[in-house]
Protein backbone atom coordinates (compact mmCIF):
# COMPACT_ATOMS: atom_id res chain seq x y z
CA UNK A 1 0.00 0.00 0.00
CA UNK A 2 0.98 3.71 -0.49
CA UNK A 3 1.50 6.21 2.66
CA UNK A 4 -0.13 9.39 1.86
CA UNK A 5 2.39 11.29 0.64
CA UNK A 6 3.22 8.50 -1.89
CA UNK A 7 -0.01 9.42 -3.65
CA UNK A 8 0.08 12.03 -6.33
CA UNK A 9 -2.62 14.45 -7.36
CA UNK A 10 -2.41 16.74 -11.06
CA UNK A 11 -2.94 20.63 -9.96
CA UNK A 12 -2.30 23.41 -11.08
CA UNK A 13 -0.39 22.00 -14.34
CA UNK A 14 2.03 19.25 -12.31
CA UNK A 15 1.84 15.89 -10.90
CA UNK A 16 2.47 16.50 -6.76
CA UNK A 17 1.91 14.72 -3.36
CA UNK A 18 -2.32 14.24 -2.56
CA UNK A 19 -1.36 16.01 0.49
CA UNK A 20 0.02 19.07 -1.25
CA UNK A 21 -2.98 19.62 -3.07
CA UNK A 22 -4.50 23.08 -2.71
CA UNK A 23 -6.95 25.59 -4.39
CA UNK A 24 -6.84 29.49 -3.08
CA UNK A 25 -10.01 30.18 -1.41
CA UNK A 26 -10.35 32.59 -4.15
CA UNK A 27 -11.53 29.04 -6.94
CA UNK A 28 -15.18 29.44 -8.13
CA UNK A 29 -15.79 25.88 -6.27
CA UNK A 30 -15.11 27.83 -3.13
CA UNK A 31 -17.12 30.55 -3.65
CA UNK A 32 -20.39 29.32 -5.73
CA UNK A 33 -19.89 25.89 -6.03
CA UNK A 34 -19.09 26.07 -9.58
CA UNK A 35 -17.54 23.46 -11.56
CA UNK A 36 -17.97 19.86 -13.59
CA UNK A 37 -16.03 16.52 -12.58
CA UNK A 38 -16.24 12.89 -13.82
CA UNK A 39 -15.21 9.80 -12.47
CA UNK A 40 -14.25 6.38 -13.68
CA UNK A 41 -12.22 3.40 -12.96
CA UNK A 42 -9.01 2.01 -13.36
CA UNK A 43 -7.92 -1.59 -13.00
CA UNK A 44 -4.64 -3.36 -13.79
CA UNK A 45 -3.35 -0.11 -14.78
CA UNK A 46 -5.67 0.89 -17.33
CA UNK A 47 -9.13 3.27 -17.11
CA UNK A 48 -12.39 1.43 -18.10
CA UNK A 49 -14.34 2.82 -20.93
CA UNK A 50 -12.39 5.73 -20.85
CA UNK A 51 -13.35 7.59 -23.75
CA UNK A 52 -17.24 7.34 -23.07
CA UNK A 53 -15.86 9.71 -19.72
CA UNK A 54 -13.83 12.07 -21.19
CA UNK A 55 -16.68 12.47 -23.94
CA UNK A 56 -18.73 13.53 -20.98
CA UNK A 57 -16.11 15.27 -19.11
CA UNK A 58 -15.96 17.59 -22.03
CA UNK A 59 -19.86 17.44 -22.66
CA UNK A 60 -19.91 18.58 -19.33
CA UNK A 61 -17.75 21.52 -19.34
CA UNK A 62 -19.29 22.91 -22.47
CA UNK A 63 -22.44 23.11 -20.73
CA UNK A 64 -21.46 25.19 -18.31
CA UNK A 65 -18.96 26.84 -20.30
CA UNK A 66 -15.86 25.92 -18.98
CA UNK A 67 -12.99 25.50 -21.58
CA UNK A 68 -10.73 22.36 -21.10
CA UNK A 69 -7.33 23.37 -22.19
CA UNK A 70 -6.22 19.94 -22.74
CA UNK A 71 -6.95 17.76 -26.12
CA UNK A 72 -8.66 14.57 -25.11
CA UNK A 73 -5.15 12.74 -26.59
CA UNK A 74 -3.13 15.18 -23.46
CA UNK A 75 -5.75 14.40 -21.06
CA UNK A 76 -5.06 11.02 -22.02
CA UNK A 77 -1.53 11.32 -21.66
CA UNK A 78 -1.38 12.74 -18.00
CA UNK A 79 -4.36 9.99 -16.60
CA UNK A 80 -1.99 7.20 -17.77
CA UNK A 81 1.30 9.57 -16.27
CA UNK A 82 -0.68 9.48 -13.08
CA UNK A 83 -1.70 6.64 -12.94
CA UNK A 84 1.68 5.13 -13.48
CA UNK A 85 2.88 7.46 -10.72
CA UNK A 86 0.47 6.22 -8.15
CA UNK A 87 0.80 2.24 -9.23
CA UNK A 88 -2.80 1.32 -7.40
CA UNK A 89 -4.44 -1.41 -7.87
CA UNK A 90 -8.28 -0.97 -8.67
CA UNK A 91 -8.69 2.44 -8.00
CA UNK A 92 -10.97 5.43 -9.27
CA UNK A 93 -9.36 8.41 -10.87
CA UNK A 94 -11.35 11.54 -10.05
CA UNK A 95 -11.52 14.96 -12.95
CA UNK A 96 -12.66 18.41 -11.46
CA UNK A 97 -12.48 21.38 -13.61
CA UNK A 98 -13.23 24.20 -11.36
CA UNK A 99 -14.61 28.02 -12.49
CA UNK A 100 -11.23 28.78 -11.47
CA UNK A 101 -9.59 32.08 -9.21
CA UNK A 102 -12.38 34.43 -10.41
CA UNK A 103 -11.30 38.14 -10.33
CA UNK A 104 -14.47 38.93 -8.42
CA UNK A 105 -16.04 36.11 -6.67
CA UNK A 106 -18.52 35.48 -9.48
CA UNK A 107 -17.72 35.50 -12.83
CA UNK A 108 -15.76 32.11 -14.04
CA UNK A 109 -11.72 33.03 -14.85
CA UNK A 110 -9.27 30.00 -16.06
CA UNK A 111 -10.65 26.99 -15.09
CA UNK A 112 -8.56 25.03 -12.78
CA UNK A 113 -7.96 21.67 -13.56
CA UNK A 114 -7.54 18.66 -10.55
CA UNK A 115 -6.80 14.78 -10.86
CA UNK A 116 -7.33 12.44 -8.21
CA UNK A 117 -6.35 9.22 -7.81
CA UNK A 118 -7.71 6.85 -4.99
CA UNK A 119 -8.39 3.37 -3.80
CA UNK A 120 -12.04 2.04 -4.86
CA UNK A 121 -13.75 -0.89 -2.90
CA UNK A 122 -16.57 -2.26 -5.23
CA UNK A 123 -19.70 -3.22 -3.22
CA UNK A 124 -19.33 -6.89 -1.11
CA UNK A 125 -21.06 -9.64 -1.60
CA UNK A 126 -23.22 -9.27 1.23
CA UNK A 127 -24.68 -5.95 -0.14
CA UNK A 128 -25.67 -7.52 -3.18
CA UNK A 129 -26.97 -10.71 -1.60
CA UNK A 130 -29.28 -7.93 0.71
CA UNK A 131 -29.89 -5.26 -1.64
CA UNK A 132 -30.71 -1.42 -0.64
CA UNK A 133 -33.59 0.08 1.05
CA UNK A 134 -33.93 4.05 -0.46
CA UNK A 135 -36.45 6.75 0.38
CA UNK A 136 -37.26 9.56 -2.45
CA UNK A 137 -37.02 13.18 -2.48
CA UNK A 138 -38.78 15.60 -4.33
CA UNK A 139 -35.76 17.08 -6.70
CA UNK A 140 -34.79 17.08 -10.36
CA UNK A 141 -30.64 18.37 -10.27
CA UNK A 142 -30.47 22.03 -11.79
CA UNK A 143 -28.61 20.54 -15.14
CA UNK A 144 -29.15 17.35 -15.38
CA UNK A 145 -26.97 15.90 -18.15
CA UNK A 146 -24.37 18.05 -16.86
CA UNK A 147 -22.24 16.08 -14.20
CA UNK A 148 -21.65 19.51 -12.10
CA UNK A 149 -20.13 19.45 -8.51
CA UNK A 150 -23.54 20.82 -7.09
CA UNK A 151 -24.28 17.94 -4.27
CA UNK A 152 -26.26 20.61 -2.35
CA UNK A 153 -29.64 18.31 -1.99
CA UNK A 154 -27.85 14.85 -2.01
CA UNK A 155 -25.19 15.77 0.58
CA UNK A 156 -28.37 17.19 2.49
CA UNK A 157 -30.07 14.47 3.16
CA UNK A 158 -27.78 11.64 4.26
CA UNK A 159 -29.24 12.52 7.26
CA UNK A 160 -32.55 11.78 6.36
CA UNK A 161 -31.61 8.44 4.50
CA UNK A 162 -30.10 7.57 7.88
CA UNK A 163 -32.88 8.42 9.62
CA UNK A 164 -35.20 6.42 7.42
CA UNK A 165 -32.50 3.47 7.57
CA UNK A 166 -32.47 3.84 3.84
CA UNK A 167 -28.82 3.28 2.36
CA UNK A 168 -29.85 6.40 -0.82
CA UNK A 169 -32.42 8.22 -2.27
CA UNK A 170 -33.80 8.44 -5.52
CA UNK A 171 -35.10 11.90 -6.82
CA UNK A 172 -38.70 12.19 -8.34
CA UNK A 173 -40.92 14.78 -9.65
CA UNK A 174 -44.70 14.69 -9.81
CA UNK A 175 -44.18 11.08 -9.39
CA UNK A 176 -41.96 10.76 -12.02
CA UNK A 177 -38.34 9.20 -10.86
CA UNK A 178 -35.25 10.62 -12.19
CA UNK A 179 -32.32 9.09 -10.70
CA UNK A 180 -30.22 9.04 -7.35
CA UNK A 181 -27.53 11.79 -6.61
CA UNK A 182 -24.87 9.77 -7.85
CA UNK A 183 -26.67 6.30 -9.71
CA UNK A 184 -29.08 5.61 -11.87
CA UNK A 185 -32.03 3.86 -11.76
CA UNK A 186 -33.79 0.89 -13.35
CA UNK A 187 -37.06 -1.28 -13.12
CA UNK A 188 -37.71 -4.91 -14.39
CA UNK A 189 -41.57 -5.03 -14.84
CA UNK A 190 -43.66 -7.91 -14.53
CA UNK A 191 -43.26 -8.87 -18.35
CA UNK A 192 -39.48 -8.34 -17.72
CA UNK A 193 -39.26 -5.38 -20.02
CA UNK A 194 -36.48 -3.32 -18.69
CA UNK A 195 -36.90 0.26 -17.92
CA UNK A 196 -34.75 3.19 -17.22
CA UNK A 197 -35.98 7.14 -16.93
CA UNK A 198 -34.82 9.02 -20.22
CA UNK A 199 -35.52 12.24 -19.21
CA UNK A 200 -33.70 14.74 -15.85
CA UNK A 201 -30.52 12.38 -16.00
CA UNK A 202 -26.97 12.10 -16.21
CA UNK A 203 -26.37 9.77 -18.86
CA UNK A 204 -24.25 7.03 -17.16
CA UNK A 205 -21.49 5.13 -18.27
CA UNK A 206 -22.38 2.30 -16.23
CA UNK A 207 -25.91 3.06 -17.40
CA UNK A 208 -25.48 2.87 -21.21
CA UNK A 209 -23.20 -0.44 -20.88
CA UNK A 210 -26.79 -1.93 -19.14
CA UNK A 211 -29.23 -0.67 -21.40
CA UNK A 212 -26.55 -2.59 -24.37
CA UNK A 213 -25.97 -5.88 -22.09
CA UNK A 214 -29.84 -6.09 -21.13
CA UNK A 215 -31.11 -5.09 -24.92
CA UNK A 216 -29.52 -8.69 -25.91
CA UNK A 217 -31.96 -10.59 -23.80
CA UNK A 218 -34.16 -8.22 -22.87
CA UNK A 219 -37.26 -5.54 -24.03
CA UNK A 220 -35.56 -2.18 -23.01
CA UNK A 221 -37.37 0.65 -22.73
CA UNK A 222 -35.07 4.58 -22.17
CA UNK A 223 -38.72 6.11 -20.64
CA UNK A 224 -41.20 7.15 -17.85
CA UNK A 225 -40.60 5.56 -14.51
CA UNK A 226 -43.28 6.74 -11.87
CA UNK A 227 -43.67 5.66 -8.42
CA UNK A 228 -46.59 3.61 -9.52
CA UNK A 229 -44.67 1.65 -11.44
CA UNK A 230 -42.02 0.68 -8.96
CA UNK A 231 -44.63 -0.57 -6.87
CA UNK A 232 -45.73 -2.86 -9.70
CA UNK A 233 -41.97 -3.52 -10.83
CA UNK A 234 -40.85 -7.11 -10.31
CA UNK A 235 -37.26 -6.03 -9.64
CA UNK A 236 -35.14 -3.03 -9.14
CA UNK A 237 -31.88 -1.97 -9.56
CA UNK A 238 -29.20 1.14 -10.07
CA UNK A 239 -26.30 1.36 -11.51
CA UNK A 240 -23.08 3.76 -11.33
CA UNK A 241 -19.53 3.60 -12.09
CA UNK A 242 -18.61 2.44 -8.62
CA UNK A 243 -21.22 0.38 -7.30
CA UNK A 244 -21.55 -0.90 -10.83
CA UNK A 245 -24.90 -2.86 -10.27
CA UNK A 246 -27.29 -2.80 -7.14
CA UNK A 247 -30.28 -4.45 -6.43
CA UNK A 248 -32.64 -2.40 -5.30
CA UNK A 249 -35.16 -4.13 -2.87
CA UNK A 250 -37.44 -1.54 -1.13
CA UNK A 251 -38.45 1.99 -2.55
CA UNK A 252 -39.84 4.26 0.47
CA UNK A 253 -42.73 2.04 2.01
CA UNK A 254 -42.98 -0.05 -1.24
CA UNK A 255 -41.00 -3.61 -1.09
CA UNK A 256 -39.69 -4.76 -4.64
CA UNK A 257 -41.24 -8.19 -5.23
CA UNK A 258 -40.20 -10.05 -2.13
CA UNK A 259 -37.87 -8.49 -1.21
CA UNK A 260 -34.61 -9.70 -2.68
CA UNK A 261 -32.46 -8.86 -4.94
CA UNK A 262 -33.80 -9.95 -8.46
CA UNK A 263 -32.49 -12.89 -10.60
CA UNK A 264 -32.64 -10.14 -14.36
CA UNK A 265 -30.65 -7.87 -11.56
CA UNK A 266 -27.91 -10.58 -10.83
CA UNK A 267 -27.33 -12.01 -14.00
CA UNK A 268 -26.96 -8.55 -15.64
CA UNK A 269 -24.43 -8.08 -12.43
CA UNK A 270 -22.47 -10.69 -13.95
CA UNK A 271 -22.85 -9.82 -17.24
CA UNK A 272 -21.69 -6.63 -16.75
CA UNK A 273 -18.41 -8.19 -15.08
CA UNK A 274 -17.52 -10.28 -17.64
CA UNK A 275 -17.81 -6.94 -20.30
CA UNK A 276 -15.29 -5.25 -17.93
CA UNK A 277 -13.24 -8.16 -17.60
CA UNK A 278 -13.31 -8.40 -21.70
CA UNK A 279 -12.43 -4.41 -22.25
CA UNK A 280 -9.92 -4.62 -19.77
CA UNK A 281 -8.24 -8.00 -21.76
CA UNK A 282 -8.64 -5.51 -24.96
CA UNK A 283 -6.77 -3.00 -23.03
CA UNK A 284 -4.21 -5.09 -21.75
CA UNK A 285 -3.55 -6.54 -24.83
CA UNK A 286 -3.35 -3.21 -26.50
CA UNK B 1 -4.06 50.98 -0.44
CA UNK B 2 -3.21 47.68 0.68
CA UNK B 3 -0.36 45.31 -1.66
CA UNK B 4 -2.23 41.81 -1.65
CA UNK B 5 0.30 39.68 1.56
CA UNK B 6 -1.33 42.68 3.54
CA UNK B 7 -4.55 41.68 2.98
CA UNK B 8 -5.31 39.49 5.90
CA UNK B 9 -7.89 36.55 5.82
CA UNK B 10 -8.84 33.96 8.27
CA UNK B 11 -8.69 30.34 7.95
CA UNK B 12 -8.12 27.01 9.91
CA UNK B 13 -8.49 29.15 12.81
CA UNK B 14 -5.75 31.71 11.74
CA UNK B 15 -5.54 35.01 10.53
CA UNK B 16 -2.93 34.46 7.57
CA UNK B 17 -2.37 36.84 4.33
CA UNK B 18 -4.98 36.38 1.92
CA UNK B 19 -2.64 35.38 -0.80
CA UNK B 20 -1.91 32.33 1.82
CA UNK B 21 -5.25 30.94 2.38
CA UNK B 22 -5.94 27.70 0.86
CA UNK B 23 -8.20 24.45 1.10
CA UNK B 24 -7.32 21.26 0.29
CA UNK B 25 -9.24 19.89 -2.59
CA UNK B 26 -10.67 17.04 -0.38
CA UNK B 27 -12.44 20.06 1.12
CA UNK B 28 -16.77 19.37 0.55
CA UNK B 29 -16.98 22.77 -1.50
CA UNK B 30 -14.08 21.86 -3.88
CA UNK B 31 -15.87 17.77 -3.84
CA UNK B 32 -19.55 18.86 -4.07
CA UNK B 33 -19.92 22.09 -4.02
CA UNK B 34 -21.30 21.97 -0.27
CA UNK B 35 -20.62 24.90 1.90
CA UNK B 36 -22.86 28.25 3.33
CA UNK B 37 -21.91 32.03 3.07
CA UNK B 38 -22.54 35.38 4.21
CA UNK B 39 -21.63 38.70 3.71
CA UNK B 40 -21.91 42.18 5.18
CA UNK B 41 -20.62 45.66 4.81
CA UNK B 42 -17.97 47.16 6.67
CA UNK B 43 -17.35 51.03 6.86
CA UNK B 44 -15.67 53.19 9.95
CA UNK B 45 -14.19 49.49 10.84
CA UNK B 46 -17.97 48.69 11.75
CA UNK B 47 -20.18 45.71 10.09
CA UNK B 48 -23.52 46.97 9.37
CA UNK B 49 -26.88 45.32 10.74
CA UNK B 50 -23.85 42.46 11.59
CA UNK B 51 -26.76 40.73 14.39
CA UNK B 52 -29.00 40.39 11.32
CA UNK B 53 -25.83 38.99 9.13
CA UNK B 54 -24.74 36.26 11.65
CA UNK B 55 -28.31 35.84 12.80
CA UNK B 56 -28.91 34.28 9.03
CA UNK B 57 -25.24 32.86 9.02
CA UNK B 58 -26.14 30.41 11.93
CA UNK B 59 -29.88 29.69 10.21
CA UNK B 60 -27.90 28.75 7.16
CA UNK B 61 -25.71 26.43 8.97
CA UNK B 62 -28.22 24.85 10.70
CA UNK B 63 -30.62 24.35 7.67
CA UNK B 64 -27.02 22.43 5.84
CA UNK B 65 -26.51 20.70 8.85
CA UNK B 66 -23.12 22.19 9.42
CA UNK B 67 -22.03 23.10 13.22
CA UNK B 68 -20.31 26.27 13.60
CA UNK B 69 -17.61 25.73 16.68
CA UNK B 70 -17.91 29.86 17.41
CA UNK B 71 -20.21 31.52 19.42
CA UNK B 72 -22.03 34.47 18.27
CA UNK B 73 -19.39 36.17 20.23
CA UNK B 74 -16.63 34.45 19.76
CA UNK B 75 -17.46 35.20 15.89
CA UNK B 76 -17.77 38.67 16.41
CA UNK B 77 -14.37 39.12 18.06
CA UNK B 78 -12.84 37.64 15.21
CA UNK B 79 -14.56 39.92 12.84
CA UNK B 80 -13.96 42.80 14.76
CA UNK B 81 -9.88 41.04 14.76
CA UNK B 82 -9.39 40.94 11.34
CA UNK B 83 -10.82 44.69 10.01
CA UNK B 84 -8.11 45.86 12.88
CA UNK B 85 -5.90 43.96 10.93
CA UNK B 86 -6.63 44.73 7.27
CA UNK B 87 -7.57 48.30 8.39
CA UNK B 88 -9.72 49.30 5.05
CA UNK B 89 -12.40 51.97 4.29
CA UNK B 90 -15.71 50.78 2.62
CA UNK B 91 -15.16 47.08 2.79
CA UNK B 92 -17.30 43.62 2.63
CA UNK B 93 -16.56 40.45 4.60
CA UNK B 94 -17.24 36.82 3.78
CA UNK B 95 -18.19 34.18 5.89
CA UNK B 96 -17.70 30.62 4.19
CA UNK B 97 -18.30 27.70 5.96
CA UNK B 98 -17.76 24.27 3.98
CA UNK B 99 -18.74 21.00 4.08
CA UNK B 100 -14.83 20.31 5.56
CA UNK B 101 -12.02 17.45 4.30
CA UNK B 102 -14.16 14.44 3.43
CA UNK B 103 -13.09 11.28 4.22
CA UNK B 104 -15.02 9.65 1.08
CA UNK B 105 -15.30 13.19 -0.80
CA UNK B 106 -19.06 12.93 -0.03
CA UNK B 107 -19.90 12.93 3.74
CA UNK B 108 -19.23 16.46 5.42
CA UNK B 109 -16.88 16.83 8.10
CA UNK B 110 -15.66 19.24 10.51
CA UNK B 111 -16.46 22.58 8.58
CA UNK B 112 -14.01 24.78 7.56
CA UNK B 113 -14.32 28.45 8.28
CA UNK B 114 -13.19 31.27 6.12
CA UNK B 115 -13.41 34.95 6.40
CA UNK B 116 -12.10 37.58 3.72
CA UNK B 117 -12.48 41.14 3.38
CA UNK B 118 -11.93 43.11 0.52
CA UNK B 119 -12.58 46.44 -0.52
CA UNK B 120 -15.83 47.05 -1.69
CA UNK B 121 -17.39 49.55 -4.59
CA UNK B 122 -20.39 50.92 -4.35
CA UNK B 123 -22.84 51.72 -7.75
CA UNK B 124 -21.95 54.97 -9.07
CA UNK B 125 -24.13 57.69 -9.41
CA UNK B 126 -24.66 57.11 -13.28
CA UNK B 127 -25.70 53.15 -12.88
CA UNK B 128 -28.29 54.31 -10.00
CA UNK B 129 -29.57 57.08 -13.44
CA UNK B 130 -29.58 54.69 -15.76
CA UNK B 131 -31.30 51.56 -13.91
CA UNK B 132 -31.22 47.86 -14.87
CA UNK B 133 -32.08 45.90 -17.64
CA UNK B 134 -32.92 42.21 -16.78
CA UNK B 135 -34.13 39.46 -18.43
CA UNK B 136 -35.72 36.39 -16.79
CA UNK B 137 -35.29 33.16 -16.28
CA UNK B 138 -37.30 29.84 -15.01
CA UNK B 139 -35.95 28.62 -11.79
CA UNK B 140 -35.85 28.32 -8.18
CA UNK B 141 -33.01 28.27 -5.78
CA UNK B 142 -32.83 24.78 -4.20
CA UNK B 143 -32.98 25.84 -0.11
CA UNK B 144 -34.28 29.31 -0.88
CA UNK B 145 -33.81 30.05 2.60
CA UNK B 146 -30.41 29.27 2.68
CA UNK B 147 -27.48 31.11 2.01
CA UNK B 148 -25.94 28.17 0.21
CA UNK B 149 -22.51 28.86 -2.55
CA UNK B 150 -24.55 26.88 -4.68
CA UNK B 151 -24.68 29.25 -7.69
CA UNK B 152 -24.68 26.74 -10.41
CA UNK B 153 -27.50 28.69 -12.33
CA UNK B 154 -26.71 32.21 -11.80
CA UNK B 155 -22.95 31.74 -12.68
CA UNK B 156 -24.00 29.48 -15.89
CA UNK B 157 -26.34 32.13 -17.18
CA UNK B 158 -23.90 35.03 -17.20
CA UNK B 159 -23.01 34.70 -20.93
CA UNK B 160 -27.11 34.81 -21.69
CA UNK B 161 -27.33 37.84 -19.50
CA UNK B 162 -24.43 39.82 -21.97
CA UNK B 163 -25.87 38.58 -24.92
CA UNK B 164 -29.00 40.00 -24.25
CA UNK B 165 -27.23 42.71 -23.42
CA UNK B 166 -29.05 42.66 -20.08
CA UNK B 167 -27.36 43.35 -16.28
CA UNK B 168 -28.56 40.73 -14.32
CA UNK B 169 -31.51 37.75 -14.24
CA UNK B 170 -34.77 37.71 -12.44
CA UNK B 171 -35.85 33.82 -11.44
CA UNK B 172 -39.32 32.72 -12.28
CA UNK B 173 -41.27 29.78 -11.50
CA UNK B 174 -44.84 29.36 -13.86
CA UNK B 175 -44.60 33.23 -14.09
CA UNK B 176 -43.99 33.59 -10.68
CA UNK B 177 -40.99 35.68 -10.22
CA UNK B 178 -38.93 34.80 -6.91
CA UNK B 179 -35.29 36.67 -6.67
CA UNK B 180 -32.60 37.31 -8.73
CA UNK B 181 -28.91 35.13 -8.27
CA UNK B 182 -27.64 37.59 -5.47
CA UNK B 183 -31.26 40.24 -4.77
CA UNK B 184 -34.11 40.71 -3.57
CA UNK B 185 -36.81 41.99 -6.12
CA UNK B 186 -39.41 44.81 -5.18
CA UNK B 187 -42.45 46.70 -7.26
CA UNK B 188 -44.06 49.51 -7.21
CA UNK B 189 -47.77 49.15 -8.35
CA UNK B 190 -49.74 51.94 -9.62
CA UNK B 191 -51.35 52.48 -6.66
CA UNK B 192 -47.95 53.01 -5.00
CA UNK B 193 -48.16 49.83 -2.83
CA UNK B 194 -44.87 48.22 -2.43
CA UNK B 195 -44.19 44.38 -3.17
CA UNK B 196 -41.58 41.80 -3.18
CA UNK B 197 -41.61 38.28 -3.43
CA UNK B 198 -42.58 36.33 0.28
CA UNK B 199 -41.77 32.64 -1.03
CA UNK B 200 -38.75 30.85 -2.60
CA UNK B 201 -36.41 33.36 -1.44
CA UNK B 202 -33.43 34.14 0.65
CA UNK B 203 -34.33 36.89 3.31
CA UNK B 204 -32.11 39.95 2.57
CA UNK B 205 -31.07 41.94 5.33
CA UNK B 206 -31.31 44.76 2.54
CA UNK B 207 -34.82 43.51 1.56
CA UNK B 208 -36.14 43.76 5.40
CA UNK B 209 -34.60 47.34 6.02
CA UNK B 210 -36.25 48.81 2.64
CA UNK B 211 -39.59 46.59 4.05
CA UNK B 212 -39.20 48.55 7.03
CA UNK B 213 -38.56 52.18 5.48
CA UNK B 214 -41.11 51.90 3.00
CA UNK B 215 -43.65 50.75 5.48
CA UNK B 216 -43.57 53.97 7.12
CA UNK B 217 -44.87 55.76 3.93
CA UNK B 218 -46.73 53.19 1.58
CA UNK B 219 -48.58 50.07 1.82
CA UNK B 220 -45.77 47.11 1.70
CA UNK B 221 -47.04 43.64 0.71
CA UNK B 222 -44.60 40.26 0.77
CA UNK B 223 -46.66 37.83 -1.34
CA UNK B 224 -47.12 37.06 -5.08
CA UNK B 225 -45.39 39.26 -7.99
CA UNK B 226 -46.17 37.46 -11.29
CA UNK B 227 -44.44 38.24 -14.86
CA UNK B 228 -48.01 40.19 -15.94
CA UNK B 229 -47.61 42.53 -12.04
CA UNK B 230 -44.28 43.92 -13.46
CA UNK B 231 -45.69 44.57 -17.12
CA UNK B 232 -48.31 46.97 -14.85
CA UNK B 233 -45.90 47.88 -12.28
CA UNK B 234 -45.10 52.11 -12.02
CA UNK B 235 -41.67 51.11 -10.58
CA UNK B 236 -39.44 47.76 -9.78
CA UNK B 237 -35.83 47.66 -8.37
CA UNK B 238 -33.66 45.48 -6.31
CA UNK B 239 -31.56 45.24 -2.92
CA UNK B 240 -28.59 43.91 -2.01
CA UNK B 241 -25.82 44.77 0.52
CA UNK B 242 -23.78 45.54 -2.24
CA UNK B 243 -26.24 47.02 -4.48
CA UNK B 244 -28.17 48.77 -1.75
CA UNK B 245 -31.61 49.66 -4.16
CA UNK B 246 -30.44 49.99 -8.07
CA UNK B 247 -33.64 50.73 -9.92
CA UNK B 248 -34.91 48.10 -12.65
CA UNK B 249 -36.27 49.99 -15.64
CA UNK B 250 -36.85 46.80 -17.86
CA UNK B 251 -37.55 43.43 -17.49
CA UNK B 252 -37.04 41.29 -20.94
CA UNK B 253 -38.94 42.87 -23.21
CA UNK B 254 -41.25 44.45 -20.70
CA UNK B 255 -40.30 48.43 -19.91
CA UNK B 256 -41.04 49.68 -16.61
CA UNK B 257 -42.97 52.87 -16.35
CA UNK B 258 -41.66 55.22 -18.23
CA UNK B 259 -38.34 53.44 -18.35
CA UNK B 260 -36.44 55.48 -16.32
CA UNK B 261 -35.54 55.18 -12.10
CA UNK B 262 -38.93 55.80 -10.08
CA UNK B 263 -39.18 58.68 -7.86
CA UNK B 264 -40.54 56.19 -5.11
CA UNK B 265 -37.42 53.65 -6.14
CA UNK B 266 -34.91 56.76 -5.31
CA UNK B 267 -36.40 58.35 -2.21
CA UNK B 268 -36.20 54.74 -0.82
CA UNK B 269 -32.79 54.39 -1.45
CA UNK B 270 -32.00 57.97 0.05
CA UNK B 271 -33.66 57.11 3.08
CA UNK B 272 -31.69 53.69 3.19
CA UNK B 273 -28.40 55.58 3.50
CA UNK B 274 -29.74 57.68 6.08
CA UNK B 275 -30.33 54.71 7.95
CA UNK B 276 -27.27 52.90 6.81
CA UNK B 277 -25.80 56.62 8.46
CA UNK B 278 -27.52 56.79 11.43
CA UNK B 279 -26.31 52.59 12.00
CA UNK B 280 -22.90 53.25 11.77
CA UNK B 281 -22.93 56.35 13.90
CA UNK B 282 -24.63 55.02 16.54
CA UNK B 283 -21.70 51.99 16.38
CA UNK B 284 -19.37 54.37 16.68
CA UNK B 285 -20.37 56.54 19.70
CA UNK B 286 -20.56 53.03 21.15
Amino acid sequence: MHSTSEIYAFIHGEFIPLSKAFLHVGDLSVQRGYGIFDFFKVEDGHPLFLDDYLLRFYQSAKMMELPVIYSKDELKAKIYELIQKNNFGTSGIKMILTGGYSANGYDPAEPNFIMIQQPLALPGQEVIAKGLKIITHAYVREIPAAKTINYTMGVRLIKEIKAQEAQDVLYQRNSEVTELPRCNFFIVKQDDTIVTPSQDVLYGVTRKNVLELASKKYKVEEGTVTLADIKEAKEAFLTSTTKRILPVVQVGANVIGNGKPGAITLSLLDELITLEEQHLTALVKG
